[in-house]
This record gives structure tokens, C-alpha cells and sequence, in this order.
């Protein structure tokens, strides 16, 4: 597709690119041709020489992704030239055997559905990551105050690692979508028009086979056109790459040259501009926001590929290929970009501290409000207090002054009052108990035992 | 919205137009604030006369939603401007405990979880109904032959029975999606920055007896910038949306005017055209594919959401109001549509028969292929099976005297035997199992206990 | 539809709510309807009096919007119950000369121009006063120093009156797609299948007649089902909306805490939160940016009807009927806020200079790069000049310290020479050049002869 | 990207592909610095030997897209690893000048903007071969009758060249958005943040010889976030996949084994299946289809770019570059393929013929009903027809035979009256008229001088 080597790596690592790419797709095609010669050995249909003729064929690097897409035009997919490259590379003998009963999109669905289960590991694995690098974060910094933040604005102290939390529980949300959708992976075989026609009563054995032979789901009946499960994918592929541009993004602004409380990790050449020496940019935020944009934006395809023509669409089904591989590819990249930089994230909790003195107490006149409420209306209240934030505001006195100015409050309030109330730390109100209750909800989460192997994220 | 009396009741039905309107809304945002100060009751941080002051103001009816939605352009959401006007309707004594720890954030969250609460009641309903239909039909017309259609042209027979019991698969499915998608609907409570930090030590206590009242799930840690789940329940949405626009969008390939094999059913006026008397359009499948069309397309509005700055986004938090309420009365209404649509179906049998006979049996050309193939090589079958149905597609002679007209076929396959391979009864593979199956899982689906009030889908 | 009286209004002012309202949708089906009548008076194939009668009848008023909404549930669209309706309404003679020769597609396309032709009004009159108030700004600030920021990061300094003129050439960019689209509105008149067969040989001179009358451009040949137009159309809103948020996104990012070098226009209530009295949100940078996520979101329903089956249909029409109604109503609301809120911005340059100050002159180490690439290689006086900035950077010296601290550079460069290069005012290339010619484009734009009428955009 | 080579094939043609890959890419933004350096030469700023070593040196073969898309990664974009690799292969004493006074950005959009200009050059080759080829069939079939269908249902007779003029009518428009969008490629450089502070005084100079270098336009000044320009093209790439989709969808939905009126070019292995001998699928519809919906879906990315933050945004410019590539790919490679498909169309006139026969003309129900009007009321002829109507359809008698069965109207329409009512042949209105329009604007429309080069629309 167009400029791939140029613009893809930016969004899509090796490991992905790898487990997305031609070599793969290719495999997972093969593999369920292999499985279905094999499948219909176990049923007895086949012979079991002629099942594994076909099977020793079935490999990728016999064959040219891209002289078999080209080829794949005439008919609109790539099996149908895959199938009779297939049967010239095995024996004679076996050649009748191949492909038998199947029609191009059981192949098709269940290579897409071999190369989601390939991808998925990875996902699973660099969602964890990024879990555990969260909650570490969150219980390190439980008790680094810094300004909590709506529509931008400075609105209430909050911890670092109480921001950590939220980002976790956000993690842990997206992971349980995306579990759930690798545990549902199903094999597909339903020959020209679902009915397994061809098989005459093997059918059903042969699809059980089949579906054990690839350690795919079984599916109750083929599901040509019923893609709800493929929707399902995809939205939990888009929730986890936006949970990863959720991550990033906050870093991004984080990042701010005013703001400057926390940067992407720091490496050679990371961030840097064409022109200006002092840059460093927010990379991993741009890379993940674009993947999330980009993911988001396929998603509808999934979806309208649900309004599936009869027993084979036009359109809608063929529409799903590239979408679900690149929607894979851009999830698991940017779980993996968003891992390593909360992992390695430069915090400067001097930054948060300055910048939550900003504005001299204003961010907790809700706090204010509250104990003047016990005594007068919080009507009443809320209007003294916020004329004597605008007071402040404009300059001249600080909060604390502007508010004692006031003798409704001063009369209230002793200035050692107002001093306590106006400190950032005694006004967090339940941000340990969250932060306690997401650390134990991530304990909770069972450890994918496929993303046990070594960690490549690189880069 | 524009031309919402004109336009919206074309898909959208008068109960989700009910369920989902303004009065519906204004009521889920006062039982937040109800629930709120029944909490803070419980939890004994507020006077339980004020909580029961304030929960007897909680009445829809009490304020006007297009005054408050005016009001609400100053801070950019509807609850700034109804707490006061909630203020004003409680006794001066209650007054000051009204959206006692609350942000504005907090009352709309908890409110859009009981608007879907409540819209996907008859949504389940009505998936349950769509299946049962489905079901009915699957069953009825197990034997019911008719050609099976990929990329809409004819390839192989099919019993409309098995038709059906795809489209139950699927209806299935999304209504599983559903369910989850609704049972994990979630209280919201955190406050201006997510730290119920007003609440001091109460804020869990709070949240929890809130979640209890308002029959939510309690929230581990307020998701105020989670926003994963409210991404799930809008992809549950949409492909339910899509569900019932694959199932009427069948329908209307049906009714095509040259196939003629089911329409959707005929009532007074339904499908009428402005000026011709004979036609009778396929509404149901129109008003579904527009909804489907409209759901898939705001679904990235709810997925983008996840990308939420810091405490609270600008912009991507507000575009998820309107986009979940519309998503909710769409599907509901589909999956109305539909339901009625298969409840009503009616089914031309002999068309189905006639259209099945079009081609003179070169629907069972894979077949003959397969028969040959136990004594030709596959490939060889496939090539003198393909030059007959080619002879016969081009006119003259009939495809059983096309292949009896190539000696090497004629030889191995008598007349008697292409007869028999020809007809479309005998190839229909594991079709009943396949029924089977889908009425097996949807026996086993559990009914809907909030589905058994009354029916009331019109229209 | 869904809560349309509570959030509406945060996107849609009064004046797009009523152009684009139940009322004006109603009133523009009947002027359709009417110009039909009187068109085929004006050729000659009705008798005027019937044609003036019907005419006389086609009164918004006289219909409810609601009523017939729901009454096109039957056939799919709400023309098909108006005709009845307009039939009842108009003296029995007419009776047989409503709706003569159209089918219920003409009049709602047209009514769809009608009611964009009027709705494009005040937002080409917004656009223009968006483009006024950019371009007063970028005159009275043409001075004024500032940061430009890059990837959110300080890059290098530019002045606000350059900022605001690279609004105006945006501005002026979407104003004119939105001219050339309002220009290009164009009846519809093609009768059941686009032949006017009804009309016989008359059906080229009604539409010539209608069109006139209407006031819009008369098509070469019914585009029923050539929706290339209105793709355009939904092109041209997508883009002046997003334009809006653009605008008000960068004031939205000014108006943070530690930048606040710019504010949206205070006025009471403005921005408010329900809990914080000291909040002042960016509303209007929600409000578009909401406002752009959803026409964008939108946009895809119009592009995706141009796939449009055969002489009309079945869903992707109809999709157009809402998207595009709405995408109008947002285009001029956000057009009109943003209109407001660059009109009435509050601009802090102290706050500017401060942050433009923050770095100590990092920010122009290009500056630093390009006056020693006159004696050294550039690559060489990159690499020095980065060091002393992450040497400045990283804390004790300034900048002009850390680059007199490297010999290399202290050679070549005196402590003045420097202080000059460090000095942003004198690092503004071209900004004066296109700050005039962007001044210079925008006198140059016609003022909208339909836009001098009173501004109302309130709220 | 993620099976590329199995997959893109099937959308992409190989000539877009090559106008769209790596290679253009990469050469597109050596030609953008080898004209930053002219220019700067042709300003007087850099010694023309230093241009023209860098000039030399711009060749996309010396780089590798690969190696300098992961070495990407770390900055964000390919120009900046491009910079120094370019730097690399000159000559030492140019090495200065190299990327002299622009950003990442610079190189970046203007190589945006060649491979579009080049890209550009096929699709409008390609829409006007459409545009022909649709005016051959509308002229050639302006009397060939057939079905014109509404809904999918039979609605009026038409005429198929009637049918293939509103195709070009689509396609006609189609093209002008793509020859407007074509026309207003611009040139981009304005430096780090937009001011060309670099550049000192010759700036503009500089710009004004480097588009001129580049045969793009002038920007009056840089469009780093005035992304408008870029939401208008892909707007138009969108439209014009759509339009080869519409075309080549009302061919597939000709081509259903029930209608038959038209199919694909049949060529060797076209339209085939992997296991139905029979098959002859729709391919063009099908890759159109898919081209169109990904087009439509990747559409947003670039409206949604035009909201970007400040002077360079994190992710919302990063999103156009593949979006942008693919949909000129699509575009291009669909316009082609709908090229070929009208081009090659096999008609059948007589399977026309009888489909519009098929209902025994209660397709000309609305003539009869404008016949009777001219003495009854309309309302009441529409009753008396539609009741025939209904009793034609319920079976036993002929249409017309119903007709004169009803008093009312046998005493009216005398049987051979009702013979000629319902001749499809006397009932196509203005259908010569319009057929004739459209080849008249099809005459008047420009042929693309850069279109004049040897079609290779392979395959």
C-alpha cells in the first residue's frame, strides 16, 4: 500500500509488522488448508498420505505473496489462485485432495482468524506491560501531588499516582475486551454456501477436526455472513489502541514546554526536528494518537460488514482483510509504545508541585465552599468564595488575602484556617482507596500464560 | 435536532423515542442527584429530611429540558444549570446539600447509565423476539429449498430454514453483546477531579450506596477518563444496529421485483410509493440499513472518547451524548423492525422453487465435480464440468444434455445418475445439523427477565 | 431524537435550530411542493387556479411535523403522508394537480437544497465575521511576540498577529468550499424513475419553471441517484466546522492554567463548572470541538450515498436526510461561536512574553545553528549548539551561558552577538509578508450579499 | 502494511501502486529538496554548485525507503532520518545547504502534494474514459428499454442509455471535483514554525521559485495547519471511489442470476470461484465496493486533520500521510477498473426486455392513473388502479385484463387504449432529452491534456 516502508514503521513495530504481514497472512492461509486435508483424514475422507502430502506443502516460502495477489484480481481474493498454486506444489496424487470442500472464504476467515490469535499475544502481553508499568507508577507515586485537570483548566489537587490508577483501570478495561475476543476466535468451514454440501454428512466431523487442529474456537454453525464476532474484534482492537493514545496523549501534554512535568523517555535521536536542535517532541504520543485515529476510522468497516448480502456480500466481507490486519498491527504497536513509555517515563515531581502552586490556593475553593456551607447556605458561600478567586485572579492579592479580605469569611475563617484549607494535601479525599482498589484489581488479572516469552518491542 | 419530527420516527419507534427523550433524560439526571442525596443519607453525611426533600423534587416534570438546554450553553453541559434550578425547587433547608460531592460529570455519566439501562430493556426484548422469529422459521422451513446466493449470484441450494438459522446465529451473538454490554453498566461518582475529595473519608461509602440505590454496578475507581466500557456498550449497539439490517437487508433482496421470494409484511400503506399504486418498497429494510448506516457511523465518537485529556476531555467526552442516546433509540428500534418483519414474513415458496430451477441445475456443477473427482483428478473434473455449464449458460442445450454431451462424462456419469446429481434436495451437506444447532443455542439463550411486560413495538 | 431539548443547544444556536427545525424542513417540502404547481402553470399543463390554490395551501402551519414524521413509517419517507395531507388541504378542484408529475424523492431533495441554501446563510455571514475578527487580530497584533509551538512544543517565536492570520487563510479556505457549494445548490425534478414520464413532453420545461421559481440551479438531468453534489456539499460543512474548532481548539490550549495567554470571552456563566467557583472552561472549544467530531463522523453517510443502488436506494438516501440537516445546523453554529469568540477574545501578552521568556533562549537555538553554519559545518554547528542546550536544560546556566561556556562557539560568537541572536523579535522572517497578504486575500473575498443582514447570533 | 502483497493487489492497480509506493514517496521529497535548494540558488542564498550537488544526490534509488521509515521512528517522520542521509550522499561542501530554512513538515507536504499531482494524473485519464465510455452505452442504448428500479423494485420503464447517462452525469461531476482539487495542489515552506525565520528577508523569494521549481502553486503563505485544502482533496478522492463503485454496483446487481442483464467483461479466470465451476462473480463491483467504503472510511482522518493544535499538531497531520496515499490509490485504481467494466459491458437487451415484461405492465400503473386523472380524481384513479393492481399481482388475471374488469375504468379506458397505456415504449418523458444533456456535457468537458499518454489500466 502506498509509501508502506516509509510510513508504516511509524506506527506499526517489527514484531507486528511481522505477525501482520504478507509471510504471515500467507502461513495462516496455508495452515488451514494443511488442517483441513488433515481434518479430513481424521474424518476418514481423505486419505491420511494424501492429507500429509498436502500438509508438507504448506509452506509459506513456497510460494510469492505478490504474485498470488496480483493473480488474486480475477477473482477477487487470493485462495482462489492459492488453491491451484497449492495443488501444483503437492504430488499428484494428493492434488484432488486439496482444498476439498472448502470454499476460499473458510480459508480466508480462518487464516484471519489464525493471524488475530498470532497478533494477539504480543497485545495481550504489551497490555500487561503497560498495566504493570501503571500501577507501578501509581503505587510509587501515591502521594506526588500535582494539579488535577478538566477541559485543561487546573480544577483540584489530585497524586501522580492517583492518575496512574485511572490510567491503569483504563488498561485493565481495554485487556478485558481484548481477552475476550482472542478466547472467541473461530474457525470457519462451510464450503460454497455454508452448508458443507461437498462433505455430505462428514461435514460436522470434519469441521470439530478442523477447528481442533488449528486450537480455534469450534463454531456452532459457519458464520459467513454472521460477523458479529468480527466487530467484537475490532472494537475491542480500536478500545485498546486509544487506550494506549489515552496513556500517551496525557504524557503528550504533560509534556508542554509551560507544563514540563513529565517526558517520554529520552533516548538518541527520540523527539529530535529536522531544523531545531532543542526539540524534543512528544513522539510516542503522536505515533499512538495517530494509530488510535487511524484504528478508530476502520473500525466502521467491521461493523458495516455486519449488513452481509445473503450467503456472501459484495463488498462488506471484502472490506475486512486489510482492515482487521492493520487494526491489529496498530493495536499491538501501540501497546507496546505506550509500555515503554510509562515504563520509562522522566517525572519531574518539582514541576507538579510548582505548577499546582500556581494559582496560590484558587484550585481548592471548592474546599473552601464546603466549610463555609457547614455554617451558611453553599449558595451563599459559593458566591463569596468565587468573588474572591475572580479578586485574586486579577491580580494584586493572593487567594488566601482576597479571601479574608472578605469578613463574611474572615469572620468564619482564622487565616490558619484558611492556610490549612487551602493546602493541596489534606484535600484528596479517596484517592488512596482508588488507588488501593486498582492496584489490587490489576494483582487480580490473570497473567496471560502466551505472553510469558521475552519481551521485543523494539523499537 | 434538524427535522427531528419529520425524520426521527422513521427510525426511530415511539417507545425508544420515549425511553431515550428529553423527559426520559431530564428524569435519569434527577435520579442521580436523588440518589446522590439518598447516599449521602445513608452514609450519614447528610440530614435524611433534606435527601427526602431532595428526592421529592426529582421530578422530570418539575423542570423544562429545552430551558435548561439553553442554559447550559454558558458551561457546556445541561447539569451546571440544573443543579441550580434543582436548588431552587428543594426547601431552604435541603438546599444545601443538592450536589453535595458531585460534579457535573458525575450526575450525566450515572444518568446516561440508566437512560441505557432502561432503552435496552425492549432492545433485548425485541433481539429475543428477532430470534424467536428466526427460530420459528428455521424451524418451519427446514426442507424449504432454495438457492443459496454469494456476491448475489446463485451457488449452490439451500433450505430457507438454514437461512434462517444464520441470521438467528447472529442475532444470537449480538445479543450477547448486548447483555454483557448492559450488565456492566456502572454508577459514576468522583467529583471535580475524581477524588470525592468533598466527601473526605466518606467518598467510598457514598459511592456505594449511590451505585445500590440506582441499581448500577459499583465502580472499583470513578471512570471519569475510563471511558473503555462506554466504547464497548456503543460497538454492542451498533452491531445489533447492523443485526437487524443484515436480517430485513435479505429481506429486500428477496422482494426484488425479479425474485420475488418473501416480502416483508403487508399492512395498510406499508411500502407504498407518492405516485406508484403497485409498488411496495422494502421499508423495513431501508429503515435498517439508514440506522445501521447512522449507528456505524457514530460509533467512532464513542471510541474516540477514550481519548480523553487528563480529568475531563474538550470535546471528546461531550460528543459522547448524544451519539449513545441516538445509538441506544436505533438499535432498539431496529431490532424492532426486524423482529416484526420475520414475525410477518411473507414467504413464496414456489418462487424460491422456480428461482432455484433458473439455471437448469448448473447450481449443482461442484457436484458433478466431486462425483467425477473419484475417478478423474479433481482439476480434470473441474475443467469439463466448467466448458458444460459454460455450453449450457450460452443457450441451447440443457446443462444435464451438456454434460451427457462430453463423451468422457457421459461415460463414467449415466443419464439416471446426473439426474440424480442434479437435484438440489440430495446436496444440502449438514444443513439440519445446522438448524440443530442454532435452535439448540437459542433455546439454551436465557429469556430476559425485564422482557416479559407486554410487547409494544408499535409501530 | 434522543435528549435533543438538553444538548442540542450546546451545539446548535436558536437561529441554525429554527433554519434547520421541523418548521423550516415543512416549509421548504411545500415550497417545493408549490413551485411544482406553479411551474406546471407556468407551462401550460395546470390551470393556474389550481396551481395559486395549491400554493395557497402550502403553509408550514397548516401541518404538524410530528404527525406526518410518523406517518412516513409506513412508506419510508415523510412526503409520502404529506401528499395526502397537502391534497386534503387544497379546494377539490385542485386536488388532482398536488405532487403532478414528481415522486416523493424531488421534493425532498429539494426541500434538502431549500433548507441548505438557508441555513448557508448565516454561516457565510459567520465565516465572513470569523474572518474579520482573525484579521483584525492579525493586524493589531502583528507585533505582538509569542511561542509557536510545535507537537504542543515551544519551537520558535512567532507574534500572535501571525497566528491569527494563519486563522484567516483557514477561514477563507472553508468559506469558499461553502460559497462554491451554495452556488451549486440544485433542484430536483425527475418524476418516479427520473424520466418526468408523466409530464410527457413538458417534463424539461416544468423543471426549468420549477427550478426558477425556486430560486435554485435547474440540473441538466434528475440526480437521483447522482449524489456526487451533496458529497460535496456535506464536504464543505465537515470543513468549516472543523475549521471552528480549530480556531477555538488553539484558544481552548492558550486558556490552560500555565499557559493563559488568551481567554474565550467572559461573560456570566460563562465556562462555569457546578461545583468549582473558580472554573472558567474553553465552552466553545468543547462546543466545536464536539460540534467537528460529530459532522465529521457524519460525513462518511453522504460520501457513502453516493453508492447509490440502481434509480434510487434502499438506506443510503435516506441517511443523507438527517446528516445533512444536522452537519448544517453544526457548520453555522461553530461557525457563529467561533465568530464570537475571536471577536471577544481576552488577550494576555504579558502572558505571552513570559512564556516566549521561559526557556532563556533555547528557543531560538536555530537561530544560533544557522549564524554559525556561516564558518562551520552545519552538521557540526547542530551538534554544538544541542549540546549547550541540554546543557541549559538540564539546569545552573542559561542558555547565552552555556553557549559562551563552548569555546568553539565563544570564538566566533562575542556575549553580544548572542544576545542578539537570542532575541526573539528579531527572529520573525517573513511574518510581517504573509500577515499582509493574508490581510490583503481577505479584502479581496466578496462580501456575501445575503450575509449584511443584522447579526443574530445569540447565544 | 498488513498483507499488502495478498491484498492491496485487489484494489490497487499496478500503475497507482508504483505512482503511490515507496519509491514515489521517497522521490517526491528528494524533489522537494532539490528544489529548496534551487530556489535558495535562484534567490542568491546558496551557490548554484551547492544546489545542484544537492539536486544530483535526490535520487530515490541511493536511499533505502525502509531503512529511513524505521529510522523514523525516533523523530516522529521519514524526512527527519531523510535530512542527514541526504546530507550524507553530497558532496562535503554542500552538505550545509541541505533542507536549507525548512522543516520536516515542509518536505513532507509538499512530497504529499507531487505524489498527488502525479497520482492525479490516471484517475482524471481514467474518469474521462469512464465518462466515454458511459456516453457510448447512452447513446448507443437510448431506446434499449429496460426496468427502472427503485428500491429495488420495478418502478417505471427507462431506457438503459437513460440509465448509463445518469451514470456519466455522476461521473462528470465526479471528475470536476477531482480536476479542481487537481488544479490546487500547493506548494508548502514556511520553516519550524511557519515564518521562515531562517530565510532572514528572502523567504517569499524563496517560496515563490520553489513551487514554481515544483509546478505546484504558490501558497500565499505556509498552510502548516490551514489543512483545508487536504480535506477538499480527499473529499474528492472519496466522491470519485465512490462513483466508480455506484457505477460498478448497479452492474453487479444487473448481473444476479434472476436479473441477467448485464455482467462484467468476462475474461479468462474472471469472476471465478475456488470451488463453484459455475461462478461468475462480480468482481469489479466487489473490489469497487471495498475500494469506496475504505476511501469513505479514511475520509475523516483527513477532515479531522484540519483541527490541529497551534503550529504543528500530535497525530492530526500525522494521520494524512497514509490516508492521503491510499485514497489516491483507490481512487485512481477504481476509476480504472469501472473504466474497463462499462467499457466491456456485455448487455443483454432481450434479458431487458423480458424482466420488463415480467409484471404484465402494472408498471405503467401511474400512466393509467394520469389517464384517468384527465376525468376523475386523481385520488380515486389511484384507487381503482392500485386495486387492479393488487388483484393482477394476487395472480390469475393479467394487468390489464384487471383493469377493464373495473366498471369505472373500462368505461373510460377502451381495451386498446389500455393496450397503448401499457407500452412501456410511450412512457419514457423526457428521456432522449436528458440522454441528449449529458452527451452534450460530456462534449463540453475538457480532455485532460496530461491524459493524453497510452492507457495502461493493466490490470
Amino acid at each position: 500500500l502506498p509509501g508502506d516502508g516509509l510510513f508504516a514503521p511509524l506506527l506499526v513495530s517489527d514484531e507486528l509488522a511481522e505477525l501482520t504481514g504478507d509471510t504471515a497472512w500467507l502461513q495462516a492461509l496455508l495452515d488451514a488448508e494443511a488442517a483441513l486435508a488433515g481434518a479430513g483424514a481424521d474424518a476418514g475422507i481423505i486419505p491420511a498420505e494424501a492429507a500429509e502430502a498436502i500438509a508438507d506443502a504448506c509452506v509459506a516460502a513456497n510460494f510469492d505473496a505478490d504474485e498470488i495477489g496480483r493473480a488474486g484480481r480475477g477473482g477477487g481474493n487470493p485462495v482462489i489462485p492459492l488453491v491451484p498454486a497449492l495443488t501444483a506444489a503437492v504430488a499428484e496424487t494428493a492434488r484432488t485432495w486439496v482444498h476439498w470442500g472448502a470454499t476460499s472464504q473458510d480459508i480466508l476467515d480462518t487464516a484471519a482468524m489464525l493471524v488475530a490469535a498470532r497478533a494477539m499475544v504480543p497485545l495481550q502481553r504489551d497490555l500487561g506491560a503497560l498495566a504493570d508499568a501503571c500501577a507501578d507508577l501509581a503505587d510509587r507515586h501515591r502521594h506526588t501531588l500535582m494539579a488535577g485537570r478538566t477541559l485543561l483548566q487546573q480544577a483540584l489537587p489530585i497524586t501522580f499516582g492517583g492518575k496512574a490508577a485511572g490510567w491503569l483501570l483504563g488498561v485493565l478495561d481495554a485487556r478485558r475486551m481484548v481477552v475476550e475476543a482472542r478466547t472467541s476466535l473461530t474457525a470457519q468451514l462451510g464450503g460454497a454456501a455454508g452448508t458443507l454440501a461437498s462433505l455430505g454428512d462428514d461435514g460436522p466431523a470434519v469441521l470439530r477436526c478442523y477447528a481442533r487442529r488449528l486450537d480455534l474456537a469450534e463454531p456452532l454453525v459457519p458464520w459467513h455472513t454472521a460477523r458479529q464476532r468480527i466487530a467484537a474484534l475490532g472494537a475491542a482492537l480500536a478500545t485498546a489502541t486509544a487506550t494506549a493514545a489515552k496513556v500517551c496523549g496525557d504524557v503528550g501534554l504533560l509534556m508542554q514546554t509551560e507544563v514540563a512535568e513529565a517526558h517520554e523517555p529520552g533516548a538518541s535521536g527520540r523527539g529530535g526536528s529536522s531544523t531545531l536542535p532543542h526539540k524534543r517532541n512528544p513522539v510516542a504520543a503522536a505515533s499512538t494518537a495517530t494509530a488510535s485515529r487511524r484504528a478508530t476510522a476502520l473500525l466502521p468497516l467491521l461493523v458495516g460488514a455486519v449488513v452481509a448480502e445473503h450467503e456472501r456480500p459484495v463488498g462488506a466481507w471484502q472490506a475486512e482483510w486489510q482492515a482487521l490486519g492493520e487494526m491489529l498491527a496498530l493495536a499491538g504497536s501501540a501497546a507496546a509504545r505506550a509500555a515503554a513509555t510509562v515504563e520509562g517515563l522522566e517525572i519531574d515531581t518539582g514541576a507538579m508541585g510548582r505548577n499546582l502552586a500556581l494559582t496560590g490556593g484558587i484550585l481548592l475553593s471548592e474546599r473552601v465552599v464546603f466549610a463555609l456551607a457547614e455554617v451558611m447556605s453553599r449558595t451563599e458561600a459559593s458566591r463569596l468564595v468565587t468573588a474572591a478567586a475572580a479578586r485574586a485572579a486579577s491580580g494584586g492579592a493572593g487567594f488566601a488575602e482576597a479571601l479574608t479580605a472578605e469578613p463574611r469569611i474572615a469572620e468564619l475563617l482564622p487565616p490558619a484556617r484558611i492556610a490549612e484549607l487551602l493546602d493541596p494535601g489534606g484535600y484528596l479525599g479517596a484517592s488512596q482507596v482508588w488507588i488501593d482498589r486498582a492496584l489490587a484489581a490489576h494483582r487480580d488479572t490473570p497473567t496471560d500464560p502466551a505472553g510469558s516469552e521475552d519481551k521485543d518491542r523494539s523499537p
